[in-house]
């Protein structure tokens, strides 16, 4: 009986491990951090209250109930010891005979974490439910705004990075101030929010090609979305975001700039790259280790064009099931090739209507790029009872213009500043 | 035009200002200091996992949109001024004509605030999202257990108060141990769980007849809940309860025994009730001050029986409407009969096919109690959209025995015990 631990219960560990369930032979352990596996791709639809955290997030124990041979425990791991085999917990020390660690990426503010407090990234359901609450805030405060000056640096909405979860909520919020929101603040014009989105590279969407990149900027911009190119920023604060040499003032930032992998990778002592992530051999292993094997974001993969992998679910869901048909080839004795990564496109929206799709040959833009990004996402979320839910939100979102998940929650405040405590109204 | 000013987005001050939207010469505007209005009656559902947040809460922008001369400000009210007619927020200071008060109730711990930290009660989302953290942190902690004692005190549930909010909660723990979380966990045995509920009277649900209640303590034991009457709560703390001399281990405590009105109506300087509620004159104003109302459970209003009216929501909802129509035929010079509560009955569930219906001569319990339970639910959710989504989400719980948004969310953890990090599993 092979003892495999599994760290990580995103998209390269879920498959994995549900490849591995009821095989004999196979003992596996799956340890999160969190009981839940998220439909990540999605979770800028939480951040911008259009679906509910359930609708993308399913209890990981409930996804590999039916697996006899596989123990789900919620636990934060603190160290591997790749000589001994072993993992430690907070909750003991657990041996294996294979390691498998999909541990995920995170936000990088590239050497500026004080900017963190002031715009947080989107990588997980507290991060998503603090951007909301920060985002429909901001709204409630121009609406109580005492002065000009509050009104519009409340209205000002500043996105950071124009990778897709960039693009994504810029858009988003572009949409909410043009159509949604209008009509339920009577004092403010909405209308007149100022959203927008910064890049330090000369496009944005960088994977894809120029024409299709400029299309998304375009759409973006028809949302009410003004796009700023090839500066960077240099400063963020409570009040501010400096970007070349222009400062705006806002109240709200969001961080979609860049991910460096999870930080246990660092403790097993072995090379990485400059994002954390650890360099693999062909099948995924450690060359030091050749029992641990690295996947999903965390995993520097080469891939055909001799630049690491993307950390893309498809290429994390590809690398999961690899490392499962691998151990159990593995164990029988038979030889299993190098991964290879089938490449089946690229896609990212923008809004409620327009997408962007590339599939190698087939490209397509507009509302009909946004169907297949609406069919593709529903398709792959998990469970068929989220699958149900999400398209039925989604649906009544579209022909309603509405946002059903508008709640301020978390954090008691009281969020005005005290030059706003002024005068009998 | 007269300026109205309301305070609470609840029941009571939701239906205050929807019969005043539009209306001629009045000028509204309602602070909250929440951004939605919550359909209390199901926050239970909220905490057990069975429906989100945004199921049951719906912007309080939203529901009054089409009013143009409402004004909704999300905002702090920390004291009112009944002379000088202004109240002071924490976004300026507001005059008013006619103020209306409908600021709810809150828990209290008869004097131990110290138990909240380790009992938290449920009034708001953060409580349920809390109440749900802790509940299934507790099923992840049992199945990570090293030692049986662990196991035993995280699979032990007290609930502390025998009304409808305790008995609704019990129930749920009751239902979930038997049926849905028995798959999931693979180590330890959830049906081996137990639920304890305390109640320091001599019966539960103490607003029906004996016979309803003991039904309703029968159809608990059912679900394996343990009911202890006649007996309070001395002392609570991290690892354990103590009830008349018996103490009970456990990991899991849960606050439904007592409530008091909201703070603000002690800045007003009049009578209130040992429950901090205002004592009303028939028109629901306060005798100082005429034009000063208060409305929902801040209001001690006598009823028939020489009793205060109990706090609950068809008391709020009539009395909000009450006060809209009454300052209305004030204007017109139209003098308006006393407040008069139609009692429609009440009710209360346990568990996922029981409940007990009281109306008056009318009485059922049961299957058939849990239907108009449900119906009647359903039908006062406010939002269309909502209604058929928590239809929905029901129909699918009920079929599948899902509990669907079972998310452990909130606060970064580290949530075991030093004892429990010893030896190689």
């Amino acid at each position: 009986m092979k003892r495999v631990i599994i760290v990580g219960g995103g998209f390269a560990g879920i498959n994995a491990a549900k490849k591995l369930g009821n095989k004999p032979g196979f003992q596996v352990t799956l340890i999160d951090r969190r009981n839940h596996h998220l439909f990540q791709p999605l979770l800028y639809q939480v951040a911008m209250a259009g679906l509910s955290p359930a609708d993308i997030a399913t209890p990981i124990r409930r996804l590999l109930a039916q697996y006899d041979n596989i123990t789900v425990l919620m636990a934060n791991v603190d160290k591997v010891n790749p000589k001994e085999k072993t993992i430690e917990c907070d909750i003991g020390t657990y041996e294996f005979d294979y390691l498998i660690m999909a541990c995920g990426s995170r936000h990088t503010y590239f050497g500026n974490d004080q900017w963190e407090e002031f715009a947080p990234g989107l990588k997980t359901i507290n991060q998503a439910t603090e951007i909301r609450r920060r985002v429909f805030t901001a709204f409630e405060r121009a609406e109580a705004a005492q002065c000009e000056h509050q009104q519009r640096e409340n209205l000002t909405f500043v996105v950071v990075g124009g990778g897709p979860t960039g693009v994504e909520l810029a858009g988003s919020i572009g949409e909410m101030c043009k159509y949604t929101l209008s009509k339920d603040f009577h004092r403010v014009k909405v209308k007149n929010a100022r959203v927008i989105l910064l890049e330090a590279g000369p496009k944005i969407l960088a994977a894809f090609d120029d024409k299709q990149s400029e299309r998304a900027r375009k759409d973006l911009e028809k949302l009410g979305v003004e796009v700023r190119l090839g500066k960077a920023v240099t400063h963020i604060d409570n009040d501010k975001v400096i970007v070349g040499n222009e400062t705006i003032e806002t109240k709200t930032v969001i961080w979609g700039a860049g991910v460096v992998a999870g930080r246990l990778g660092g403790t097993l002592g072995v090379d990485q790259d400059r994002e954390k992530r650890i360099i693999v051999e062909s099948n995924l292993s450690i060359k030091e280790y050749p029992y641990i094997f690295i996947a999903g974001d965390q995993a520097n993969f080469t891939g055909k064009d001799g630049k690491p992998l993307p950390g893309m679910a498809p290429v994390a869901i590809q690398q999961g099931q690899y490392l499962a048909k691998l151990l159990i080839n593995k164990e029988k004795g038979i030889d299993v090739p190098p991964f290879k990564y089938l490449d089946k496109g690229k896609m990212a929206t923008i809004g409620r209507k327009s997408a962007i799709v590339d599939a190698g040959s087939f490209k397509v833009n507009g509302f009909m790029a946004w169907l297949i990004w609406l069919f593709i996402h529903i398709l792959y979320l998990s469970g068929f009872k989220n699958k149900l839910f999400v398209f039925a939100q989604w649906g009544w979102s579209y022909l309603s213009y509405g946002r059903g998940a508008r709640l301020i929650t978390g954090k008691k405040w009281r969020f005005y500043d005290k030059d706003m405590q002024n005068g009998v109204k």
